[in-house]
């Protein structure tokens, strides 16, 4: 027996549906890299991808085609996502910061058909043409000469009936930026991505309502921009895009526009945090300022809180749709210490519904949320994935769960906190150790700019740490000092072994530590205490 | 080809899977009808869920049997419904306001199999009995003697898996009081439910965090508590139950719990008007107060925004489980006059994503929303009905629209005002005067208690409106000072063109004005006019 109620699949259009209906003249505002801003509002995202998913059908696009964006954030890259949607194709949003022949490999593994691209990439397309097998159409969004985005809808009908279907066909394509193999495809549905966006909006995730004005300073090709350019017409809200991540463009749209939430890597924020140092000034209407991406330092938390922003600390990944936790304030928040409440910020958050988690031992057994038994971190939810695009194997294990490669604690208040991801945990004598908090640790002590703890090999130990740090410009930091500094904040059987200075640090394209180049370069490295 | 995601089915029982391991030392606070409150949690309503799973079983219930509750607001109700569906039977609340051969005819045609009920309905479950043909097992909440709901769960394992299935499968039955005909039975979904609580929870609806306080004072029988029960899960709110809806009660709870949002219909809010300015006090921490059921005087939104309490004026039918519109604020309050927020504040706000309106004409197309052109409300959507319980007839038409019943127009911001019940809208010349703008127009008048206008039937205008007004105690007011007052509010052609005094008029049995009695008790009435 089935229930009374309509069938009404949970369709990606009807989110823009909805927003042209019901909210149609909240703006949409973008500010291009070459500097200017345009604005249209949600009737004229709707009206635009109609024209544009007219335009694909006359290139010979099919349902279930790719078509592929090299893009930043701006309107006509969000036209480009809901238009390809509309007319049943696949939105494939490319990392313009990644190298060139992965670049090449993900546009043939997905057989992109068309791609949209911002002009400031035109030197990347042009190197990439000979290398792309599959791409039949060129546009540019902002061509500085000639014609392209613009001139595609030009033309075109403002009617069309979206394609209708399945809730669980594939809508949307991002690939992971993985340190290690090749870069994997997750595949979003319409379903997925609804659902995700529908938990986004509520008060103890993004908080959206119709009065905000969202700025996502996450590109849209990191995870769907964590998906708010789906969240947002949800609630209605306003939306600033920006091309640009000058901190001075950042805090004057901030103010121009009145933005009340945003969300960002820590990297934007320590930029943000230096320019307003420098310049004065402060975050106006700014309410909520969502950080992710990776771990944001408790000063960069405590910044912001004594500015009166709150602060959430959100963890997800792209084969989450992103949203795995975040911050939202617990109930009892006022009665807290200022140190509990930034200790608090500093974790990882909790799952909204929608997200289990748990985190489970070596033979695969569920560690209990006591705060203090580590695991590996795994994740089931109908916006997680189950299998990477054109792979054979299921990206889960039997009962379902997907094994985030990262390792946890979970608190009893349903605190998630990420001590470190699984592969770079540094295995010392049967027992863990942290890079994450060692690096933590490392760069609150004075002089020191960055760090990075791997394991390298011990005759005795298995593993133990090797820390590697970059000086602030002048410090005449000593490791003594390092040493001394750590033995206040970790157990002393976590003490490095060795602390090295060096001039740089590598980095993943999306400005992750690159821990593999590393635990290359030092593997046949010699420990003292291992001579 | 299908997306890569995880199948994950929207079953009611995860919202209280997730609010146990996210949010379950979260209070659940009962004030019973008795007297005295008993206190447990979201782990205590998951753990006593499983105990009555256990139970239902034994009794032999099956997968899709239904289970009646006829009971106000308290956490043994609560633990009924999901221990109930947990089981994978129906949940059916039955509105004890109900007359008893209407109470007989429901339980009879759903077919219920247990009853659980309250002692304060003992002596209607006594008299009913002889009339319940499939009801095999009585079960009071709250005996003053004897066994009762802990007796049935006494012994029973804590251990319990739910049952899993379709998300289409039915959780849950629901009754439309109608005034005509025999009641209908509405049949929600788990896909239905956990979707009207996702989008309840978001910030322009409900606005529900972690940090809120609940306290649904419309009783869980009244379109499941608008949903209060399944949307509180998702955020991992404290919820505070009364059976007791004195306003001295609903004040004291207020204050000692720490309640920040509630829900009712108008007649509990002018209680609780009268009480505070009887007794001076506040409303503490309440931030939001939803009220629906019927219209909301500008009076009482006035007086509850004064104490700079948001009003939420929602609008929404059993049909609609039940939430169609509510009334977030616009992006543009802060600059609105006092005058622009209190009429916003008394019209019915917005619709959610997943609730499409449109209003029709008499030949069924659809008309603009331009606040001037009324019409019949239409509405589809995930949550709204599709076929009543055991009907033949779909209660949609071929494009899949619900007649809602009401005549309302659509501004061209979105919001929705209702202007009338279709049955209720006098037909005049051709044109439309609504009943109830007629009705509002004169209870502002002084010395007018309650006002009903009913179309009579007229020989030239085919109805014309006659104005049935009860006084206030000690009143002299004068159908010549009602007249003279309704003459600045409405159309001159909307005048009535009798005003008759009445001891008092009568109400269904969930307070709404019955005016199918009182059009039967006028249907000969001579209006001066018709003469």
């Amino acid at each position: 027996m089935l229930g009374g109620m309509q069938d009404w699949p949970l369709r990606i259009m009807r989110l823009l549906d909805h927003a042209e209906r019901e909210h149609g003249q909240r703006e949409i505002v973008s500010r291009w890299s070459a500097g200017g801003e345009t604005r249209t509002n949600w009737a004229g995202i709707a009206r635009d991808s109609r024209r544009l998913a007219n335009a694909l059908e006359r290139l010979g696009l099919r349902r279930g085609d790719r078509v592929a964006t090299l893009a930043m954030n701006h309107s006509r890259h969000l036209v480009s996502w809901y238009g390809t949607i509309g007319m049943g194709a696949i939105i494939h949003t490319i990392n313009p910061r990644l190298f060139d022949e992965q670049l090449a490999y993900i546009a043939n593994h997905a057989e992109d058909r068309v791609l949209f691209y911002d002009a400031a990439f035109a030197p990347v397309v042009e190197r990439l043409k000979p290398q792309l097998a599959t791409v039949e159409h060129y546009v540019c969004f902002d061509p500085v000469a000639g014609d392209g985005f613009e001139e595609l809808l030009a033309g075109q009908s403002e009617n069309y009936r979206w394609v209708e279907g399945d809730e669980r066909e594939p809508a949307m394509l991002c690939y992971t930026s993985g340190t290690t193999g090749s870069p994997k495809g997750v595949l979003y549905e319409h379903r997925s991505t609804v659902l995700h966006a529908m938990a986004e909006v509520q008060p103890d995730v993004f908080g959206l309502s119709r009065r905000a004005v969202a700025m996502p300073i996450v590109p849209m090709f990191h995870a769907a921009a964590w998906g708010l350019p789906f969240a947002a017409p949800i609630a209605g809200c306003k939306v600033v895009f920006t091309a640009d991540y000058q901190p001075k463009t950042i805090y004057d749209l901030m103010h121009q526009e009145g933005v009340t939430h945003t969300a960002a890597v820590p990297t934007v924020w320590l930029g943000m945090m230096q320019y307003v140092d420098a310049n004065g000034g402060d975050f106006g209407k700014l309410e909520l300022l969502t950080i992710g991406g990776s771990a944001a330092p408790p000063a960069m938390i405590e910044y912001f809180m004594k500015r009166d922003v709150q602060v959430s600390h959100a963890w997800g990944m792209t084969e989450m749709s992103p949203i795995g936790t975040s911050g939202g304030l617990p109930h009892d928040w006022e009665e807290m210490s200022w140190e509990d409440r930034l200790d608090l910020t500093a974790k990882q958050g909790r799952a909204p519904f929608g997200v289990e988690l748990r985190v489970i031992d070596e033979q695969g057994n569920p560690r209990p949320c006591d705060g203090q038994s580590s695991g590996r971190l795994q994740a089931r939810g109908p916006w997680v994935i189950h299998q990477y695009f054109k792979e054979e194997q299921k990206a889960v294990d039997e009962e379902g769960w997907f094994d985030t490669g990262d390792v946890a604690v979970i608190h009893p208040d349903g605190t998630m906190q990420i001590t470190d991801r699984a592969k770079d945990v540094i295995k010392s004598g049967g027992e863990w150790i942290s890079s994450i908090e060692l690096e933590n640790a490392a760069v609150g002590c004075p002089g020191v700019a960055e760090a990075a703890a791997v394991g390298v090999h011990h005759p005795k130990w298995d593993e133990r740490p090797l820390l590697l740090v970059v000086k602030k410009p002048g410090s005449d930091v000593t490791p003594e000092a390092i040493l001394q500094h750590l033995s206040n904040q970790v157990a002393k059987w976590w003490l490095p072994d060795e602390i090295l200075f060096v001039e740089s640090l590598p980095h993943t394209a999306t400005g992750k530590l690159l821990k593999t180049a590393l635990r290359e370069q030092y593997k046949t490295h010699k420990l003292p205490s291992a001579a």
